[in-house]
């Protein structure tokens, strides 16, 4: 099931340094994919890896002899300014790309090797990042049980989900054109909401009152299908490349009075943020694990199931929110720990997610972006939206410096991180995905 | 407010005969733009124009003398694979190049330039279209009351619509990778639904028995905004290109099923056709008509709300939906008409559409594809979905040789027509908008 090899190794170790700390999000076994340049300069955008401290500008590689045959037509495809044509030379190359980088930066490469990829290395610090892929379309899940019955109960203490909620993955369709990378600074919505206590039923037209975050994977569409034609659940894994962080901002009092019968629209497309890095499905392998289905829940549909779903379906990325307020910005501190939990409590899996994206016939192409969901387990402190945490803004959530949040303010910086680690794996890192609201503009 | 010109003048004449025909939907008046190529050849996709039965290949206009300076650079921007770099350039690079080929259609051109535009022509009998533009993000609205209601109460018979109907013109993100031209066929999709009389309340997983369609209008965004600062209703004019016919398939089980609370997703997602034709919103300028709401209902919030809007805010095109079964096909007949109504029923404008999906910041970008929501008139033939002319599949429409539809079968063909016409202007077509059902892949 699932092949792991030398590149999961955790003992190997690379002759850059900064890749063998401790913490360390990017040690050789992950070598995640971005679009990036060098922050405040008009070069061009490329492909890079990150490796400890650094990026492999594979722009430069390509332009060295460190690569050649199809390693290098992979390395091409990946240096370009976006990586759609790198995701549509499918797995095979992904893989040659990624052993070839691992070969290239191991602590056992030739000196005169080393000394060409070091030449080819530019600093994270020095780097920014854009949308790594011209993203065709854009879904958004809603596969947490905890996270769906979180929200549920706020209002209603005995409400389950809706019926279809136990059957199938749902989804809607999001924006595209407000999909930004890690550092993206957006204004407030102004929108059509409820004033609580307003005894007439007319809407105002405010800037929202209650903006929330929700924690996500994004996942990348490495492979497509052509329309009408399915991608079965067990050739799923084929099909993507791998996974960022993302946050699915929500405005909950737009959300509220715009969603039936056609579900969110202004509630979540004024922006969402990803992070800027892609850890591949190949260097996720090592964190797969068995997804379940509580026995008293209705078992998947046929075309849901499958034994390699049941076997190593699920994946155990840890995931953690925390925010930095305009205050605690100013007056030099970090940022206070909101939550965290595991994606691996996730109700339906990824494989489930796109075989029920494609069971209809619908095409997705290199590039698309899917919304895991919001991610919250099942523990207190797990929930991965505000309103969950603090009871739809009755229970403040205390920041640790007097300071509370029931929904965010202006000026509130928000920040994920994500990462695996197992006995006998490697750590590997997804970089975070931080995002600020700025206050509405004026109506 | 409305600003005519010669253009709009319907005494005018084409030197080209097809174009002078009572009844014809290309008249110099109208002008629309495509991107085409010659069928069954692997020519280069470009920018086209209709006159009459003809294309005038932009491309070839481009390499001929009849045109220089700024209309040539238009023309160039509209001769590509895609109209989006035709779109950016905005208003008067559009009007300016329509004006243009007015003036070389006009039947006072000169002898030798009728020369240069004649060699120019490719005969639409053998022409094929592509999508015209790349498209970004696609947007559906639902915005007639009248199919609204007729969908709410074969249900429920005394039922309204929810109360953010009258308040907003509401809308989801819908799916660009499914979008095609006229003449798209697709396979029915299979998906999860509630077996009509199933005592379990188990889904099954099979073909959708209740494939319909949707009769609406496909508006093209030209000109976008930035994240973060909306249009006004006032400027909404400057944003838009032009007007397509687009057929909205629709499978109500699925849809029924999956619909609560994300809104529509599967039951859309498996195709959406549009006509190739985009009429430009210069060409329909003497056709707008004033926007009314009735005094009981409420009326809009500022930013929805002005006095040109009420003026001219709503568009008269006429709208025709038929079908032609695969039997009929076979049998030598033609289409038979469903239904047909105008668009000045809509109870919200286009305006109101894009000042509302701007006004949380959500930006559009040139080539982005808005839908109208399906276009309901009062009356009873009025209707733009099968499931209202036919009551949800318990009153079949019969189609005039013995046959009936509840729901559209394997083999049947759409065809969506639009035109406008009016006393003391042209009259304009929009072309047709086709599509087939073909039947389901096996599972």
């Amino acid at each position: 099931m699932i092949s792991l090899d030398h590149t999961h190794d955790p003992a190997v170790r690379s002759w850059l340094d900064s890749a063998n700390l401790v913490g360390t999000d990017f040690p050789i076994q992950n070598l995640p994919f971005s679009v990036f340049r060098r922050r405040g300069t008009q070069e061009t955008f490329r492909g890079g890896v990150a490796i400890g401290d650094q990026v492999v500008d594979l722009a430069a590689l390509t332009a060295s002899s460190a690569l050649d045959g199809v390693v290098l037509q992979a390395a091409r495809a990946a240096a370009q300014a976006t990586l759609n044509d790198f995701f549509a030379l499918g797995p095979d190359a992904w893989r040659t790309l990624r052993r070839a980088l691992f070969a290239l930066l191991h602590e056992d490469t030739a000196p005169a090797r080393v000394g060409t990829v070091s030449s080819c290395l530019v600093p994270q610090l020095e780097a920014e990042y854009t949308v790594p892929a011209r993203i065709g379309d854009y879904t958004d899940f809603y596969t947490s049980l905890d996270h769906a019955l979180n929200c549920m109960r706020i209002m209603y203490p005995d409400a389950d989900v809706t019926p279809n909620f136990r059957w199938m993955p749902q989804a809607y369709h999001g924006r595209v054109s407000t999909i930004g990378v890690s550092g993206q600074q957006f204004h407030r919505p102004t929108g059509q909401w409820l004033s609580t206590g307003a005894s007439a039923p007319a809407p105002v037209f405010m800037p929202s009152a209650r903006m929330d975050y929700e924690m996500e994977l994004g996942i990348w569409i490495g492979q497509g299908n052509a329309m009408g034609k399915r991608i079965p659940l067990e050739q799923v894994d084929e099909h993507i490349f791998g996974i960022s962080l993302l946050n699915d901002w929500s405005v909950r009092d737009i959300q509220v009075w715009e969603m039936t019968p056609l579900g969110p629209f202004h509630a979540k497309n004024f922006a969402t943020t990803i992070s800027p890095w892609i850890v591949t499905v190949d260097a996720l392998a090592p964190y797969r694990t068995a997804w379940t289905r509580p026995a008293a829940d209705p078992q998947p549909l046929p075309y849901l199931e499958s034994a390699a779903n049941r076997e190593a379906g699920a994946l155990d990325i840890r995931l953690e929110v925390s925010l930095q307020s305009e205050r605690a910005r100013r007056e030099g501190r970090g940022t206070a720990r909101l939550s965290g939990t595991s994606f691996r409590h996730q109700y339906w899996s990824i494989g489930q997610m796109v075989a029920h994206h494609t069971a209809g016939g619908c095409s997705l192409n290199p590039g698309d972006l899917i919304g895991s969901g919001t991610i919250s387990g099942p523990g207190p402190g797990e929930a991965g939206a505000m309103i969950e945490l603090a009871q739809g803004g009755q229970k403040p959530v205390p920041l640790g410096d007097g300071d509370e949040r029931g929904f965010l303010q202006d000026g509130d910086t928000v920040v994920m991180r994500g990462w695996c680690e197992k006995p006998g794996a490697a750590r590997i890192g997804f970089g975070e995905c931080r995002g600020t609201v700025l206050p509405a503009l004026a109506v």
